[in-house]
């Protein structure tokens, strides 16, 4: 394979981003020779828009069976998500996927059975794991210069949204359409981050979601998570759509020292002895260890979504290792999800979360959704979102 | 009356501080007269350090009834506060308390009925209320400058205790000599400032207290507190003894924008218009409000301890409005209640708590208690506690 040929499926916001770089030949080794979206509207727009030898269809089989793609890049709603890359890993094709994994663990995980059933590349659009600034943190933690973690502290409340912005798609927050609100739109980077920076997943999760709290919508759109892990350490998440300006603020402390990350800064307060040392030796009062602000420097810059592309298609050309691997896409979901059942039960929950019970209460609220949203189809600028 | 004479009881850690700048001088109409306290070794070596004027006693009820004190300020273990406040309104006088007001609601509640029958001048030593930067604070949130509150959030770790700290007094961090651990000895000042800054209290709680995580302790030294308010909005606080460096970071939100009080300094992110008013208004996709960043000047410092029992004597002598009624003392410790008891039940608490079942819990842990720590009595340098 000299080229790998990638069609995009879900041509909304987010895959026309991805036509956008992927046509003017950003991604060394890709070229996108198709397009699919059920809407037949757009589809037609999309064919006076794209060069002629990339290919519009709106026909799901035909586009699997026309044998003009090698990888598939999945940018629909979440809820078809998994049913798309199963079908796209039974035809052989390479999968990358727009985040969220899906809309519950139970289908994500039939997403990663079919993804280990084949030999093909599975990859997920975790982007802001192409920042540098959550690489040095990882490296950070990763090889132990923070030492044991004692507790995560992420205060993501910057993801103000507006009624009209709601109200621009009909599926938008609702049960139905998104199978969530900041939980499964927004916040799914900072979760997928929260378990990859650190590398643990708690045991157990208390959480309190409000449902349009801020907003006229049904999903949550305002969260306070406690989780609990194995090692004694807890975290607390807290996200909502509904504050401006809002804050982006990132502490994790360790028994050596403490690192913030916010504004686009890395600052690690680095005990000179780790405290429990500090704390068996020590025989005064009030003492506490000595300790040293660092401005950890931040090289190399963020690729984004191109990168996260090229990460994808250099994995099915060269072997190249994977920096968002697919099968983790269950681990974020399971965050979120958690969280709402949590709520939803008042009560712990247990990790990995009880995944019919996540399913039957979806399932109810769909079920009961009294959101008659007057459906528009607005095409957003996306450049204020990831 | 000329000059205030005020006795002093228990002349510990805390006491002797009172005592030193009482001796100075440094109380505007205030005279040092007596001190009290029941460790007989202690009151030998004081009777050597005072001034000849200062009588010292280790009898209780000869104290009470001497006739040369106007006014008390207890700096007793916190379980005898409530007692001993009783006791003084009883006999005619002034009282100023160190924090915490008490150890559980119940005792509380009977204190501030026995200050309300008299009409005595009563003071909390919630010194922290002096602080030019919670005062600036108070002033913009309560002149409506961050408009109606949306969340709390107060990260305060930087209580850092070591094992040697809590090896230095027998009845430390005891279920029997404290009643509780940071959220008794350490935060109290915060647990006060949580509420006077807003103004608010939740109507309830969930909270997950760890008991001896980072310490051999029986009590509290790691707390994750979720809060509920009447008006929708919610809270987090954290606090504990077992990290280093630690973090003391206040942030509050409101419907006009947000403040941080962070390393001394209060920023204030102010918005353009009121986020309801934007959120009417806005037509498109992704906008937010716009918002300014504002760098409040603090002027004016912290007069501390003396500033508190400075306006205590004020109030006495001339009328002086209290900037920390005793009365108020019941708010914070009913937060610190709230918390512990939550923990115990493993489920939410309303406020006001339960206060005989919280009681009974409280009576229960005293009962239970493991501890058998080696007596020792340290005097330790108390420039590092407020």
């Amino acid at each position: 394979m000299k080229k790998v040929r990638i069609g995009i499926i879900g041509v909304g916001n987010m895959g026309t981003g991805h036509a956008t770089y992927l046509q003017k030949g950003d991604i060394n080794g890709a070229v996108l020779t198709a397009l699919l979206d059920n809407n037949q509207e757009r589809a037609e727009l999309l064919k006076e828009k794209v060069s002629s030898d990339v290919q519009v269809f709106t026909d799901e089989d035909a586009f699997f069976e026309s044998g003009i793609v090698d990888a598939v890049l999945i940018a629909t709603p979440h809820y078809e998500h998994s049913h798309l890359a199963i079908k796209a890993f039974e035809h052989g094709l390479h999968v990358l996927c727009e985040k969220p994994a899906g809309v519950y663990t139970k289908q994500v995980r039939k997403m990663n059975e079919a993804a280990e059933k084949s030999d093909k590349v599975f990859s997920m659009m975790y982007n802001q794991r192409t920042n540098p600034l959550y690489q040095k943190l990882r490296d950070l933690i990763q090889t132990g210069d923070l030492g044991e973690i004692r507790r995560i502290n992420w205060l993501i409340t910057n993801w103000y949204r507006s009624q009209s912005y709601y109200d621009s798609g009909g599926w938008r927050a609702t049960w139905a359409g998104e199978g969530g609100g900041v939980l499964i739109n927004q916040s799914p980077h900072q979760l997928d981050l929260w378990q990859w920076l650190t590398g643990m997943m708690p045991t157990r999760m208390r959480a309190f979601c409000h449902f349009g709290k801020y907003r006229d919508i049904e999903v949550e759109d305002d969260v306070t998570a406690y989780a609990e892990y194995e090692n004694g350490a807890t975290a607390v998440f807290i996200t909502t759509t509904g504050e401006a300006p809002g804050t982006n603020r990132l502490e994790i402390s360790g028994d050596r020292g403490k690192v913030v990350v916010e504004n686009g800064e890395l600052n690690f307060w680095r005990l000179r002895v780790p405290e429990p040392e500090f704390n068996r030796n020590f025989k005064g009062g009030f003492g506490a260890p000595e300790c040293w602000k660092v401005e950890v420097p931040i090289e190399g810059k963020e690729t984004a979504h191109a990168g996260i592309t090229q990460n994808f298609v250099d994995a099915i050309l060269h072997g190249t290792r994977l920096l968002t691997p697919g099968e983790e896409g269950i681990k974020g979901l399971t965050l979120s999800n958690a969280m709402q059942l949590s709520t939803w039960l008042d009560d712990w929950v247990e990790l990995p979360i009880d995944e019919e019970l996540y399913y039957k209460y979806l399932q109810g609220k769909i079920a009961n959704s009294t959101e008659k949203k007057e459906v528009k189809s607005v095409s957003l600028d996306v450049d204020g979102t990831y």
